[in-house]
């Protein structure tokens, strides 16, 4: 007798899970509840059918229901809901969304691929006709039809996460004003704050208004009868539109209800094989849990790479395969305009809250060769155990090239690779796609050089607190005067040129605690080689230099000539 | 009392290990002999600016002797040449070019990096002054002035590997009209005949005439007066100019002469800290042999990023140092107009000729999500080791996002994945960088399912040859008719698009040994997942379907209407 698997949503679970499971199984029964009216469409591209780079809605709908159904010989119910699981008999209750009615439906495996849902706060005005947020087609459509009859001028995105900087960037190119606000003090909290800031420039660059450590309090309409949103500070930002984009949670009402096991994340729990607590039944996507690959915890991560992977294995597994899904490593990225963000694995803020003992560098190499043209640095944050030296993480933001390094340290993070290790990866090189050294070999030799101890990195913080706390620290900048003056300085530097620093260096008190800076890092690295071997008892090197110094720097007005302007770009 | 390190040659493993060497030792002597005007130079950026993307020759000098002897602290001696090595005395003979004088040089550590020559075969009029080859920056210097002063319409390229290719690009951009002649049946002979037709097809679309299988026989003057390169075939070619890139190999003259071993290869045998088979001598770059990672034998690679890893571990050991360098993948990465070839470890010939069993299959998948714009598909080619599913080797061929998943697959080979274990990567996905299913993730699905036994591949060469040996195979297309007819079929194949298939089956001879093949091997996927549980007992999938198909298409040319012409586009 063929199994009868039972399918509650048809997003990007659902739809894997159905797929699979047919593969698998050609003589399984499979039916396919989804209370919407399309199935498997395109989430992540709706900000960009929004914003006109994607011309047609029907290409975000990537598979057609007749023909999957067909294809997959799937007995597919559009505008089904489940309602209700009965366990022990193996039943669930089903809406006809179209009818209205309810009938009982058996199956032998169920699989719950309910989603998540957009978070909406209990604040006043988040029903008002001009807030929307944007988790489903409907949502997608109500704002392109709000947008097309009412032409809005000024518009509000609430919330800094990955939505809420697509759709200011969305709503920027359609020409509106956007006010960004965010409740936390940076955007994309899957960044550090230092990280954070390299979009934040870039976003403020785009004349998108940043309103940073504020929490939305009420949205309403203002004296003249505009809509407005009133934040924590009680500033009113006057606007015609508002977008939620606080985040998801997963939609375990259905699972709730049944008695499934809720993990603490708030999602569904489910094993290596997407069993849930309840016999025969199975969850996939937005509304289970994941195992975290860095931690060995449980994690929520509603991502379609996540949802595709937990449908395939669900679907298998219902049919009686045995397909793992292994952890995965948080991984992260976003366009915003011109810029790229991504992170892989944990960044430092969550490896302290973890109660790792993080190190931290930084580097900025190049996304290709720099002698070929359009070559732009990447910003690169990379998270190290400091008892083993292993891995834990990487930010990359940049204009080009983020994608495949993000790509390299995920696959180093599955393979538990040491940071020294890195170096050793063969990787492509020509000048049009990479540096002969390229980023990620540049994060390895870095890498080794702090763990055999040629350099002793300080954090851009450490740094600040103790310029501000009076510390009698020697402060030391090896850049060119030009760049100095150009870019300014760390508060109290001493400028001692690299070329320079080796006849120079008695200018400098060896017993004294002495922090060398540059751009990037290299030429300081360089000049602590030189007077830790010189005697100089602890000398340490401000990692990622002023390009990762997220703090203000003393502008200079000097007029001294500089005497080679290239000289001071090498590295 | 310091040591005193002497470094013979300074383009990438020579600097890269005196700067190294610095770094390790502050106090150490180090001498630097470079028989050249420049060190340093980027001699792969050379393509670049000979047709004009790089626009200054200066930015090509990476690193300016000046600057790198002061802040390395380094005796920088250009146009000097080592000429001898008396190994018993630890002293090199040093010819200086500028006075032609020679003197001693004593050395505690003696570090090899002489790197290669360009091959110039023994044949009549290679020495011809319309002859050039590409390997310095007087090679350069020289074919520059030459299409400068005597703008040449007519070019010959001779060798089609990677500088061949990038000089074909070249010469075609500045207009002239170019002949590329090749030994081999095919160019980039890093990459299998098959994905090497790709790039053929490009060359071919974009103006450049291709001889493969055609030996160079000599090169002279017509009738005319005009230049001309005589193949093998006795055709001759007649041009204005000729590049000759049929390779390079290692300048070990001056290690032989000192009795420092040569490997297999050709090139100085070093350990994997870099040491030659004479103490104190080590050996670094293109004229040193590098171990290869897959096969675990000596290789010989001369590629910038074996030379700067090389390099840096030899500038590391000469002053007590034990960097170790580790195996390389073969990895090579080439821009082609607007596509790009790649490799990573073993192609399917090599793996053959190692005594390998390799597993091949094909994937296409898009370089980013389909809906959003400027998706293109990549042609990838993977080899897995059929006893242990360990992965061997990629090839990839496409117009974007090749150089990411290349050293994505790198990664993989450096921590000996197994291909169907790529699927657990937890690759970064928006729709602008990768589809939610990456390429690579695809590749580990697939993997996953060869190795489950859920299907099983047949080769294109194998089913052109048995189709060509009459064979009573039955072959079945499940594309749609429109696309049968567009696109042309494979000889005798019978159609039965896979909408139709669980209807039509019985039109299917089930004791029949059959293959199915569709576009890119999705569609063909499921096919043999239905008829192999349908009672076929020997069902086969064409991989990569007719995107792999590097033969002849039959041309169809039937009028009957096509009910969908979306749907046989779904994957």
């Amino acid at each position: 007798m063929s199994l009868k698997i039972v399918i509650a949503g048809g997003v990007a679970a659902g739809t894997s899970a159905a797929a699979k499971a047919r593969r698998c199984d050609e003589h399984a029964e499979i039916v396919l509840f989804e209370q919407g009216s399309s199935i498997s469409y395109a989430t992540c591209g709706m900000p960009y059918y929004l914003n006109g780079v994607i011309k047609e809605r029907e290409s975000l709908l990537v598979v057609k229901p007749d023909s999957f159904a067909q294809r997959f010989n799937i007995r597919l119910c559009l505008r089904h809901r489940v309602e209700a699981i009965h366990s022990e008999e193996q039943e669930v209750r089903v809406r006809d969304l179209s009818t209205n009615r309810t009938f009982r439906e058996r199956y032998d495996r169920l699989i719950l691929c309910t989603g998540s849902r957009a978070v909406v706060p209990p604040l006043p005005g988040v029903e008002l006709p001009f807030v929307f947020s944007l988790k489903s087609l409907d949502d997608m459509d109500q704002i392109f039809s709000f947008m097309a009859e009412k032409s809005p001028r000024r518009s509000a995105v609430i919330g800094g996460g990955l939505i809420g900087v697509e759709m200011a960037e969305c709503l920027r190119e359609r020409g509106l004003e956007v006010t960004l606000v965010e409740m936390m003090e940076q955007v994309l909290p899957f960044l550090d704050w230092d990280m954070a800031q390299l979009i934040q420039a870039h976003l403020d660059e785009k004349g998108v208004r940043l309103l940073l450590g504020q929490p939305l309090k009420s949205i309403g309409y203002g004296a003249g009868g505009d809509g407005e949103v009133i934040i924590g500070s009680g500033f009113r930002v006057p606007c015609d539109m508002v977008i939620l984009a606080i985040g998801v949670r997963p939609d375990v009402e259905l699972a709730r209800r049944a008695g499934v096991d809720i993990g603490p994340t708030g999602a569904v729990s489910v094993d290596d094989e997407t069993r849930t607590s309840l016999p025969h039944i199975f969850a996939a996507g937005d509304c289970a849990e994941a195992m975290h690959l860095i931690t060995g915890k449980t994690a929520y991560m509603p991502m379609a790479t996540v949802a595709n992977k937990q449908g395939r294995a669900a679907g298998a597994n219902a049919v009686g395969r045995h397909l793992k899904v292994q952890g995965f490593c948080g991984t992260v990225i976003v366009k915003s305009f011109e810029m790229t963000a991504a992170r892989t694995g944990l960044n430092q803020r969550e490896a302290l809250r973890e109660g790792m003992d993080p190190l931290v560098h930084y580097i900025h190499p190049g996304d290709h060769a720099g002698y070929y043209p359009g070559s732009h640095p990447l910003h690169i944050k990379i998270i190290t155990c400091r008892r083993t030296g292993h891995l834990l993480g990487a930010q990359v933001v940049g204009r080009k090239g983020v994608d495949k390094r993000i790509d390299v340290f995920a696959a180093a993070l599955y393979n538990r690779m040491k940071t020294e290790d890195l170096i050793h990866l063969d990787l492509a090189y020509a000048p049009p796609y990479a540096p002969a050294r390229d980023a990620v070999l540049v994060a390895g030799a870095t890498g080794q050089t702090l763990f055999s101890g040629d350099w002793r990195p300080i954090l851009p913080a450490e740094l600040y607190e103790r310029i501000h706390g009076n510390d009698q620290l020697c402060i030391v900048d090896v850049r060119q005067p030009k760049e100095c003056r150009e870019e300014g300085i760390i508060p109290g530097a001493i400028e001692i040129p690299l070329p320079d620093l080796r006849e120079r260096i008695g200018e400098l008190d060896p017993d004294r605690e002495t922090v060398v800076y540059c751009r990037q890092g290299v030429r300081a690295y360089i000049a602590t080689r030189i007077m830790s071997q010189r005697g100089f008892r602890d000398v340490k090197n401000l990692t990622g230099g002023v390009l990762s110094w997220p703090y203000e720097l003393v502008k200079q007005n000097r007029s001294e000539p500089d005497g080679d302007p290239l000289k001071g770009c090498e590295s």
